[in-house]
């Protein structure tokens, strides 16, 4: 394909792709398909000559849409929202043609500068403290990672070599081998099974402090297991914090356990993989009050900011933190500005060396979309949840699960957890709207999340009207 | 931004896309900028209000493109190649609207099951065992990493998990901690530094094998070193073996080491990460020989195979090890089909959570270049290499220091590596082409890599012109 085949072929493709978005809403939000379905779809082995454009894009309706949960029809309530925007794609399309990939300062200087300035812009938006910003003099700074899995593993990581440094300054007899045995973490009972993983993958002892009645992690039960632990001979080093949990979007009580890390020498991470796009509106903010304690701080523009994935944003006040626990420096990857201060090298800031030029996205969704443009839109996904909510505290037969903050709502059909797995079943049976369930303790619980950039009051309510309905009829089925 | 916008401005971008492709030549490969050059032009907070479309593209030759390395200039040499084609970014702007997150095979089942059928039929493509495909019942099967680094990382805790599990069947009171202590991994002195890097993040000593006269690593040195340190109480757990090294391009002794790998059950994973895009064509499929004996196998069709990035092809032959190491499922990521054994849950295969729909970039590659048109691609590559090695051998000034098999010539001026340091800033000064250097042993060395899509024999006939000239003018200063 040449040039002008691209210009032509590129053109059909933004079409298909805004009919696509224009029609979502006309497609089952969930597919029919079974287990292996593609398989026998397409051939078993890749054509020798070439197919045609028109083979392929023609196949896309046959064989790829019929299998697509569409994550962007205002029908689908699921997990969490991924984001989508007209801005970010255009960005992306820029990017796959510098096609630059970012590992130094020197692979490509507007990659690594552009993203330093973007994750401040993004920084002072959340108003984040002065220290966890590059400025053009500052120890700390922000970087795009993957996804906060990525982000919690990096600072775990960090964290681990930094405790593990400073003890063996103090006796040098140690060997890593025992410090890690004896290195443990924490989290809340509510936080993602990412940062479980990130301790297994670590090596390290991972503990879920257990939450309070509003599923958050509080000084009390943290300063309890730090105590037993250390008595025990252990070393606590990290402390993960969540603010917006998967589950019921609750969040640990930062002004309570930021200053315990303080005084305990224990980095503090905060996962706000969700949440963190609300903390853009002033009146959102003061859940994120305690940052100042943490020593890294995560959040996903790729969920609720409009910026296509992968885009998670971290910032750590330290960034010696984080490149003292990969850095290496072999000589292909040397260039003559590297120790000039001035620069970032982004390969020591993250797992993968390969980088994509994704601040490109930032820049083009805040700009187009305007700081005022991005609360609005925070704003309304708020107010439809509290409308839901509302929607649901006016019928007797349910029940709210967890305050609702943002744009999550937990709820359920009073009685035994069998009666809400019933209503799921037929939920998803149904197809027609798309959600997940949570445990909530020993409840069964729905998860309503508002996801869709195009989702209005009006899918809302036909949303509920259609759980009122499958309700109805499987209480009535159960009555018989 | 609403869709009409979209098509028009998205329309523009493919235009804007297919001009900077097709006049890539004419702009200077490597920036002119200073570190720090970015802020300056730009806000130090994001727009309350909206910026233009037309503000922001005029932004991106004003102030982007200033600062980008072009590596899909024809004058670009430098590292390895980076994909770009015009199937793939047709390709990712169907992904970037798809934009379904594909961590589970419900949470979008075409995004798993292309995947799971693109990587068969690429491991078909390669001629990989039977062993290493997925197809109805197989106990392997690959999957879409991020990075060789990732895919390296991903082997390695596997293995470790592994290892582990087996050493306290044996003997249960054995701690974790006990056991990584002793833990060690191997690579050739060549290897990848990610390779180190995963050592670091595993938490276990990384042993260099030294190569040998071709760099390679070669059995005796490897069986010495498991000898030292198993008679030492050490256990030796994980080999990477190095198909085309990043240095020089060289190509570990798999048909040696991998024996020994059996003999001592220690987990064998071959990077591939360049090289492995060659072996697509049979007359360069010898030099896989010897897969059969490895655990897992990677390599980065976004370097060599017209696939942007990211996309890094990883296969195993047990997928239960890799899922064994990484599983955790919470409620929320439950569903109806998953202990069917039909189905894939890609999350468990690697380390973020989320994942692009990234197969449908390889479905289009496939079909619009068909393995044919792929053979061709690798083939010109490498004849072009070949070329600049004859030209480099016509000028007894110079001297090759590793053998050309692929698209990577190491080359050198005769003499004190202070010549060719200063030959190198002489090139880099002048930014004409764009290259870097390494080192083979105590010798400072170019790569001149074939990188571009469009990179002909007259380009690098041109870089050849260039480099002699200054390597003239060099020379003349010397005697001066």
């Amino acid at each position: 394909m040449d040039a002008s085949e691209f210009r032509r072929r590129g053109k059909e493709m933004v079409d298909y792709v805004a009919d696509y978005m224009e029609g979502i809403e006309g497609r089952q939000v969930y597919p029919d398909v079974e287990p292996g379905y593609l398989r026998p779809l397409i051939p078993t082995t890749a054509p020798q000559e070439p197919d045609t454009f028109e083979d392929i894009i023609n196949d896309v309706e046959k064989i790829i849409m019929p299998g697509v949960t569409h994550w962007h029809s205002p029908y689908f309530f699921a997990y969490f929202p991924t984001a989508s925007s007209y801005p970010a794609m255009l960005a992306d399309m820029l990017c796959g043609a510098i096609g630059c990939i970012g590992f130094s300062w020197a692979a490509s200087p507007a990659c690594t500068e552009l993203e330093t300035v973007m994750m401040d812009w993004l920084g002072k938006m959340l108003q984040l403290p002065e220290a966890f910003l590059a400025g053009n003099a500052g120890e700390g700074g922000g970087v795009i990672q993957g996804s906060a899995s990525e982000a919690t593993l990096v600072a775990l990581l960090a964290a681990r070599t930094k405790v593990t440094r400073r003890l063996q300054a103090a006796s040098p007899g140690l060997t890593q081998a025992t410090i890690m045995e004896k290195l443990v973490a924490y989290s809340s009972d509510q936080a993602h099974s990412s940062v479980e993983r990130a301790g297994l993958i670590g090596g390290v002892k991972l503990k879920a402090i257990p939450s309070d009645g509003k599923f958050a992690m509080r000084a009390s039960a943290l300063q309890e297991a730090l105590e037993r632990d250390k008595a025990a001979g252990l070393i606590p080093f990290f402390v993960v914090a969540t603010l917006g949990t998967t589950s019921c979007c609750s969040f640990d009580n930062l002004l309570e356990v930021g200053p315990i890390c303080i005084k305990e020498d224990v980095w503090l991470h905060i996962d706000a993989a969700y949440a963190g796009s609300a903390f853009i509106c002033p009146e959102f903010r003061p859940l994120l009050n305690g940052v100042e304690f943490a020593d890294s701080f995560n959040f996903n523009p790729h969920k609720w900011l409009l910026v296509n994935f992968d885009c998670s944003a971290m910032w750590v006040k330290k960034r010696t933190d984080l490149t003292g626990a990969f850095k290496l420096d072999p000589v292909y990857l040397k260039h003559s500005h590297q120790d000039s201060g001035l620069i970032t090298d982004y390969r020591h800031w993250q797992l993968p060396l390969g980088r994509r030029f994704r601040s490109l996205k930032m820049w083009f969704v805040f700009r187009m979309y305007g700081i005022k443009g991005l609360q609005a839109y925070i704003r309304k996904h708020v107010q439809l949840s509290h409308e839901f909510e509302s929607l649901v505290q006016q019928d007797p037969r349910f029940e709210i699960c967890a305050e609702v903050t943002l744009g999550l709502v937990c709820f359920r059909l009073k009685g035994s957890n069998k009666l809400t797995e019933a209503l799921l079943e037929r939920i998803n049976n149904a197809k027609k709207i798309h959600l997940v369930p949570c445990h909530l303790r020993d409840k069964f619980v729905l998860r309503f999340a508002i996801c869709s950039r195009t989702v209005e009051s009006a899918h809302v309510q036909l949303a509920w009207e259609h759980i009122r309905g499958l309700a109805t009829e499987l209480l009535k089925a159960e009555k018989e």
